[in-house]
């Protein structure tokens, strides 16, 4: 079962800098792809950012409908995340190549990834060229995650997150330390 | 010993996400701040981004002096890097509080420090309001890591790099995968 996050907690969701899958969609297209590229960017209001390159598709998208969903995948999806990172969304619909199910979002018309642990919708608020990446600013809307999974602020340590070391290389979360 | 890192892959030294110790300087003032709102911002040039609070003394310093580096701690170093989140530079010294060696970098006026396993040397190229923080973007000049944990283009198991879950909650990286 997933649960509602506060927004004002939702930037916790990507605090770790974890791999994402991105999901945007305009007129009758739609697409997913992974991510590394993440930071939250403001805490009031709550703010997050993704750089994309400039040549994918989904930064067509994101441009088209000013709209995007974070999808947070658990190690167990790390093929699916591999395959989302293969190929173009201009050559191939990557949530049925990677066989992954879209449902519906609660305030954007983007689709979201019903196999991730956490989910953040965001409306693009400001654009910026950086290099050769558009790094899109967006607000959070809406939050939600697996209630057995993230508790009150924190990921629990059965989330296994995914972080991307380059190339083929990923590691998942390891010994936890309070300080 | 660290040896230098191309700056063409230089970014893989943060690609993962991991916790970061900023420094800055202006005049006869120098700062120390754990971040963990960073991401690479694009391959070519090689750009990366940060977010800190705009109140903040490195926000002031940076733009002083637009230059920055990136340190990266490993686990070791965490008791080090939970002070340095825990006060201001504007009230403290951080380097000497931690107990951390600022040490000269290459082609910054900016000291870098000494415990860490990889730095990234930063010459500010643009800088975004993002709500309540400044997103820095830093072209990248010189990069060097330890020689033994930095292999070509990836960390090695043993780098032990933090994640920031949260409050005074870290994880450092576990089992990796190869896809």
């Amino acid at each position: 079962m997933k649960k509602e996050v506060p927004i004002s907690k939702a930037y916790h969701l990507i605090n770790t800098g974890c791999v994402l899958l991105i999901t945007s969609a305009h007129e009758d297209k739609k697409n997913v792809m992974t991510l590394a590229w993440q930071t939250p960017v403001s805490v009031k209001p709550v703010l997050v950012g993704i750089a994309v390159s400039k040549s994918h598709f989904t930064t067509q998208l994101i441009k088209g409908s000013r709209e995007f969903t974070i999808n947070i995948p658990g190690a167990e999806l790390l093929e699916k995340v591999k395959k989302c990172g293969m190929f173009s969304g201009r050559e191939v619909d990557k949530f049925r190549e990677a066989n992954l199910t879209p449902v519906s979002g609660k305030n954007v018309k983007v689709p979201l990834i019903d196999e991730c642990i956490g989910h953040i919708e965001c409306k693009v608020v400001n654009e910026h060229i950086t290099g050769d990446h558009v790094f899109f600013v967006g607000e959070v809307i809406a939050a939600y995650a697996r209630e057995d999974l993230f508790i009150s602020t924190s990921w629990a340590e059965d989330a296994s997150l995914l972080h991307h070391l380059g190339g083929k290389t990923y590691y998942t979360n390891g010994k936890i330390y309070t300080t």
